[in-house]
């Protein structure tokens, strides 16, 4: 039983994540949907703190930019010796195992990227600070950047906590009703259309009286409408995608 | 002496987060930059539990989407509640102290945006949960639908985190080093060019001799053009951007 019990638990979907500040782990994800999964023991949290991982006693990461600037980078030994420490604990095969650098230098991060690390054994994320890191140590092992948005944060924690969140949603039984997940935003390349609930009435705006028809074709064409309409307003560039696979 | 503090303090940025999540923060707001800002007084946070708003015993803040479907939305008239009231200790004029929805919905948040939030007197963030909004209390406070990306996550608290790191970077006095702010991506429309430090070799691989050249313009040459590979390469989006602007 004990083992049957250890199987199903090396099973689950597994986050590692490299920082140097271990400190702001598991923070948002100890709460709501993420913390309660990862209660129930449906995904695991490594934190691998960098600093262990320098080789000097100051416990230094990071050292100019060669060719000047302002800033510091992070040591291409340094994250080797780490991303190289915690592959004996992780499946090596990197279509199982991502492993990812987070950057705003990095490919956008997208719904359809969430799904496809969900269905992987585990990922690990490196948490991108100052400037960033050495070049050489991402082309030495292949680890790709992703960025969450075109913004700049103060360091990938918050990047990885964002991007765990949204994968970790789609691990089976972690939401409950699965076919919430169907119809949201993106999953069909339009925005989600207008939602109302009680009261009936508010501020002299009622419910769209086609919400209420119980007529479930009418309410489907409006929503689509709805949906069309809000996107192309708001978001042209999805809006030009979908008239192009439509 | 007391009082001219006080007027400082009053002048520092703010951040007012409505959410049914408040243990969730400061989170990640409490470590490295911002946390720091935070402690310094430089800005500061408050979080409003939206729960606090709800007329019935049983604290609900939501209800059934009208017309069907999975999930809950939010109710217009607590979310009103919650805004009104925060309202007598905000300036109202929305374009000293925005008010915004986070939800995937919405417009995409940006560098621009965290540019002109951070320039405002504060700003008011809503989390967004389950299906999100009553669409009637936005429309009728006309509060803009924010997204920090095309992905989903589990609610807004982790999207208010990234936007309120994103926006207190860049309030004068959070980062020690000016210079850094001008250099980085999405400033310029392209991403950041490759970094590189010590060691000067490391497993066999240079930093690229243009960057230990000591000649500044060469430096400067070799900057901009992985700068456009890069931009080229990883977001075509941006590329076509920069290269109708140039």
């Amino acid at each position: 039983m004990e083992e049957k019990l250890n199987s199903s638990i090396k099973n689950t979907w597994k986050a590692k994540v490299i920082t140097i500040f271990p400190e702001m782990f598991p923070g948002t994800l100890a709460h709501s949907l993420a913390g309660k999964a990862l209660k129930k023991g449906l995904w695991s949290l490594d934190i691998i703190n960098l600093r262990d991982f320098s080789s000097d006693e100051r416990k230094t990461v990071d050292g100019s930019p060669a060719g000047g600037g302002a800033g510091l980078v992070l040591r291409a030994d340094v994250i080797d010796k780490a991303v190289m420490s915690h592959k004996r604990t992780t499946d090596n095969d990197r279509k199982d195992w991502p492993v990812v650098a987070l950057s705003p230098r990095g490919q956008s991060f997208n719904q359809k990227m969430a799904a496809s690390f969900s269905r992987c054994k585990g990922l690990t994320l490196i948490c991108g600070r100052y400037e960033g890191f050495d070049e050489r140590v991402l082309n030495f092992h292949k680890i790709p950047e992703i960025s969450i948005g075109d913004y700049i944060i103060s360091g990938g924690e918050i990047a990885a906590q964002v991007l765990i969140d949204s994968t970790v949603r789609l691990i089976p039984q972690v939401i409950g009703n699965q076919n919430s997940l169907s119809e949201e935003s993106f999953t069909t390349d339009l925005l989600e259309y207008p939602h109302y609930t009680s009261p009936r009435m508010w501020r002299n705006m009622p419910i769209p009286e086609e919400l209420l028809s119980g007529h479930h074709e009418k309410i489907k064409q409006w929503r689509v409408q709805k949906s069309e309409e809000i996107t192309r307003d708001r978001r042209p560039d999805l809006w030009d995608k979908y008239q192009k696979t439509k």
